[in-house]
Formats: C-alpha cells, sequence, structure tokens
C-alpha cells in the first residue's frame, strides 16, 4: 500500500538494481527504512531478527531467500543447506516451512542451471498469490463495509476497530483485516479506524497506525482498554480482526485481548468479523479455548516498552517496579459464538464448522 | 501498609519534626522519596502536581493544608483564601471541596487562637475516618475472599485480578479495592494478584504492583488485554476493583478497561466485585452509561509512555507515529448487570437500587 505518494509492498524485487528489497520494520514507526537482502546470511537475519514478521510474509521471504541462494550456488548441496539454515529461523512457522518445501519440490528435480530462474520465478508467484489472496478478502470485506455505509447518511463516516496488525505489514501486500479497510477507501467510503494500541509488543501502535498515517486513512490510536467505552457510545460500526489460527469450528486464536474486543462487541451488537487468509484454518483443531496451547513469552515484554525519546534515540524504558514478575500469554481465543463472520479469500461465512465447510468442501476433514 | 518492614500511610503528621510528610507518588515505582508539607505552597503543588491522587488522600491532604496554614496565619482572610487556593488545585475532586467545607465550617466561629489546634485535630479526624472506613471494606470484603479460599484445597492460593490502583496509595491506608486482600494476607489465607498495569497512565504498574511488592504480596504484571485470557483458563477466581462513582442503581464509572474485564468475568462465571467508600455513590443518577458524561484526556497520555531507562533517568518515550492522533477517554461505566457485589463500609451488597437502599436507609433520595 502507500508510504506517502509511492506504493510499496513489504517485499519485492528491484529491477534497476536486480536486488530484493524488503521495509526493515524494527524501526518502524519511528523510521522508514529499505534494505538489501543480499546473500542467505542477509534473509536469515532479516527472518530471525524480525525485520520482517507475519506468517504470508516470512514464506515469502524464504521463498526469495532460496531464490538468492541459488543465483550464488545451486547445488544440491546448497539447496539442503538452505531449507535447514532457514528453517531453523522461525522453526514454528507454519508458512516459512510450507514456503521451503515448496521451493525444494520445485527445484530438486531441476538441473543446476536452470535453478536460479525458477527459484526467482516462483518466489514471485508466492508472493503475488499472497497479495491476490489478500485482495480477495479485501473485496469480500468491501461488501460488509459497503452495506454499512449505506445504512448512514451520505458522507457519514464508518468507524472500524481493529487490534494488532493484521496489516499490509504483516503480508506482502492489503493485509487481511485492513484489506477491506483499504479497498473501503479506494472505493470512495469514507471510513474511520480506531486502532488498538496492542500491549505489550504494541504493533497497532508500531505498525497499524504507521500504515493507516502512510495511507492517509483517518485514524485514532486508542489503548486497549478503550474499545468498550466507544462501542457502549455507539463510536465503532464494526470490528474487523485478523487471526493467527482458526480451528474448523470457527474459534479464532488471536493477539492477547482480542477475546475482550468481541464480548464487548458482542454486548452492544457491534458486527465482529475475523479476516483470514484459507491457510490459517487448522482443520484438525475443534474447540480452541480447549485445544490451542498459547505460548507464554518473555515478562520482559509487559515490564518495559519501546519507543522514541525525545531527542529521537528509540530505546526501551521499563514501567513496573524493580522485582516485580510480568505475565505474558501471547494469544487468546474468541469462541465462534462470539464472531458474527469469518472473511475469507473465497468469500465470507459462518463462524461455525457447517460455514467453513461450505466455502472450504475440499479442505474439510470429514 | 507496609514498605519494606515498615508501616507506612500515604499522609501523616511526623511527631518528631512537627512536620505533615506525603509519599512523593511521582517518583514510584522507581523512587520511594518522603517530603514534608511546610506551607500551603507546598500543599498546593502536592495536590495539584499530583503528589499526591485518589479521592480520599486528596480530601486528607487538603485538611493537613488547612491547619497548617492555620498555624502559620489564622486570621478570616487567610482561612477564606486557603479554602480557594486549595478549591483550585483540583476543583472537581469531590472531596477536595468536601475536606474544605468541613474545615471552613468549624474552623469560622472559632477565635482565631483556638484555629491551629482544631483544624489539625480534624484534619487528623479525616485521615482516620478514612483509615477507618477502608478497614471496614476490607473486614466485608474478606468474607468473600474467605469464602471461595474455603472451596479450595487448604494451602491453595487465591487469584485476585484487579485493575488500576484503588490501593492504600489513593488513600490515608488500606486502599478501597486492596483492602480486603490485606486483610486477607493479615488473616493468614494465601492470595495472589493478576495486576492489571492499566493503560494509558499505567497506574497498575507504577502504583499497585509496588504496593503489592512493598507488602510482600505474591503478584503478576500482566498486559489490560491478558485478563479475559486467565478467567477463561480458571486462573481468576475474583475480581475486586475500585470506582470514582457509583450510581444510585448500582452502575459504576471507574478507569478505562473495567467494563472489558466486568464483560469478561460475567462470561466465565467469575465473580466481579467493586470497593466503594460511600461517599463516592452518587444518588442523583441512575442510569451511568446514558449519564455519566467521560473525561477526554490529552492525547499524550497515549502516545507516549512514562518509565525508566536502563541508567536509571526516569523519562518519557513516544510509542506512535509522528502524526498519529490518540483517543483517550478515561473512565467507563460498568453497568449493575455485570457486579456480583458492591463492598462498602457498611457491608456488601448487591449492586441494584434496592441494594444500595438497604444498606444507606439514610442517604437513599426516594
Amino acid at each position: 500500500m502507500k508510504v506517502g505518494d509511492k506504493h510499496y509492498r513489504s517485499i519485492w524485487f528491484d529491477e534497476p538494481s536486480g536486488q530484493v528489497q524488503i521495509i526493515e520494520q524494527r524501526w518502524l514507526p519511528h523510521e522508514f527504512r529499505v534494505v538489501d537482502l543480499k546473500t542467505r546470511d542477509d534473509f536469515v537475519v532479516a527472518i530471525r531478527d524480525m525485520w520482517v514478521r507475519g506468517a504470508p510474509l516470512i514464506g515469502a521471504t524464504a521463498a526469495y531467500g532460496v531464490a538468492v541462494q541459488m543465483a550464488l550456488d545451486p547445488s544440491d548441496k546448497s539447496l539442503a543447506e538452505t531449507w535447514d539454515i532457514l528453517h531453523e529461523t522461525r522453526p514454528t512457522a507454519i508458512n516459512l516451512r510450507w514456503a521451503l518445501d515448496e521451493m525444494n519440490a520445485l527445484l530438486k528435480p531441476l538441473p543446476k542451471g536452470e535453478r536460479a530462474a525458477a527459484a526467482m520465478k516462483r518466489a514471485h508467484e508466492i508472493a503475488d498469490e499472497d497479495v491476490e489472496c489478500n485482495r480477495m478478502i479485501g473485496v469480500h470485506g468491501l461488501e460488509i463495509i459497503r452495506e454499512i455505509a449505506s445504512r448512514k447518511k451520505p458522507g457519514e463516516v464508518v468507524n472500524i476497530l481493529t487490534h494488532c496488525n493484521a496489516g499490509w505489514l504483516a503480508t506482502v501486500d492489503w493485509g487481511t483485516a485492513t484489506s477491506p479497510m483499504y479497498h473501503a477507501v479506494q472505493d470512495g467510503i469514507p471510513i474511520h479506524v480506531w486502532v488498538d494500541e496492542t500491549r505489550p509488543r504494541n504493533q497497532g501502535a508500531l505498525l497499524t497506525a504507521w500504515e493507516m498515517n502512510s495511507h492517509g486513512i483517518p485514524h485514532h490510536l486508542i489503548v486497549d482498554n478503550a474499545g468498550g467505552h466507544l462501542m457502549q457510545h455507539g463510536q465503532v460500526d464494526l470490528v474487523i480482526v485478523g487471526t493467527d489460527r482458526t480451528t474448523a469450528h470457527g474459534d479464532v486464536c488471536n493477539k492477547i485481548g482480542t477475546y475482550l474486543k468481541a464480548l464487548a462487541a458482542r454486548d452492544n451488537n457491534v458486527p465482529f468479523y475475523v479476516a483470514l487468509p484459507s491457510p490459517t484454518i487448522d482443520w484438525t483443531v475443534k474447540d480452541g479455548v480447549a485445544e490451542i496451547p498459547i505460548e507464554e513469552r518473555t515478562d520482559t515484554e509487559v515490564t518495559h516498552v519501546q519507543g522514541k525519546l525525545a531527542d529521537g534515540t528509540v530505546t526501551e524504558v521499563q514501567i513496573s517496579p524493580d522485582g516485580t514478575p510480568g505475565g505474558n500469554p501471547a494469544f487468546d481465543v474468541t469462541p465462534r459464538r462470539l464472531v458474527t463472520g469469518l472473511i475469507t479469500e473465497r468469500g465470507v461465512c459462518e463462524a461455525s464448522p457447517e460455514g467453513l465447510a461450505a466455502l472450504f468442501p475440499d479442505r474439510v476433514r470429514k
């Protein structure tokens, strides 16, 4: 999407320089840095140290990493090592493994001389497939926003609340939860976005607010505590969030705090939608609260906050007393009974086994 | 309550030095500073610049301020000016006005020579009355904790979640929401407290965590997003929060985010109690959501966070992109249907017109 007047993806092949480039996300929102990834080691650092994050973007980055390495050394040994080395960077990331397997399956049978070109072509395709998937989420989600706008006076703003960053920075372009918003703007529907800061890692404040700001979408940053009050007072027309994992029954595992917003939406009759590319559906899991183990992350994320000092230096401050430990569950599960609908690349469905099965008859497990 | 081995109030008269002393709360939790308030100007700064905060504590501080001024100048002019000057520090604080009126009514009829002693005596009484009120909240709230403990295995911990700081630092001693916790500890019931950090001002992280740490109560600091997940997984036995204003029908206006925790408590059958001294009941208001105007505070509280750098310096960092505005409603209203009970100095009652009227037949408006 746009940064000022220019359109960016989060990863791309720069024709003039012949390099793969990314937005180095660790410096956002305080600095916008574009960096070249020239060697396999560059890709390792970029994925491992979270210069890029978000499942789809990690997958695409790994694919480009394989392509860059094939241009440097297309041998079988190089190919096998690259799978191991890149997989090691974020071993639990499903999309990373999927992209590496995809590249391996394509390249292994090919003669060495053809590997570099084929790898780059497939990396482009993987990136483009992600963009198309997210675009379709936007096309379907736009209908929901359009329907809400049609019940308002002409020109009246549609207020959308979102949590965390399910934005284009977490994908190659469009984002998931944000794709309907970008499509609404493109369609001329006036929207305003309430951006949850999303403690403890502040992805809302750091990334989603930056996206909105860069693309010129009216928005306000709010603390995670504020959404319920805004809904009580009619200031939210719609909630759209992303998800890290959706169960076959329609429960949604997403960033910690999502569940609280879903409760408030239900209590105030505000529609609560979850946007997801179908690969996030885990067809083996039914009851999300009972079955999904929740990662407990380091407590310094709770006791410390990163930000910019008055002189521009980006640093970290401790907000808690010395000696106070933090508890840090990273995700929570929103039961399907609180979800108005799931927005996928194939359309919008009810958050239920039947709803998902009807959209994905080819994937559901009987 | 205790800071290490020593018992403190948040304001007190120090016999050896003949001075009124306070804990200078702006430096908590990073530094524990006690300061003398020697002149009326000292009291003005202490209240206005929030060296002390919390309705009951502000009232007691104002009373001591009048007493100190009467020792310096007991004239009618001085008395009248003091009311104006101290009232101006936090003009919307109900307890401040109440304490100043109380002192005025007592002192005006007295000969000048008797004013200083009478004022100091009454200031002590106001402080002691607050302590006694909060102690009784603890005595009644303790029964709720004891009942939960009795259903557990011997020695099993009772997990209590609280939001913001309704602790002894907001009162003269004991606190309101914390008083049942301190009483439980005193009674030998093992408790553990989940402390919501309470963005945007982080009173949970800065003050409640410091209280728990100082008194030696097991606790974890959590982000405001985490409580719902903890309740889903049986890790919260009880929620106790304070309130800034309670309606005659039992709705509760408290720090932003309280409503979200009440929704999660209801969804998971966790008891949700609100502790309050009866002066916070506004007998003129019925429907809190419809009738109570919510203060919108400066957006820098949302875009910036205060904390301690690695070198010990306390400073502020900006977490948001330049150009992103913040929305900052400071309170929300929890409807009475989500409140299990109100813990007052006269006992525990249902959050309803009937419940409050039964406990306070002398105050209810017909």
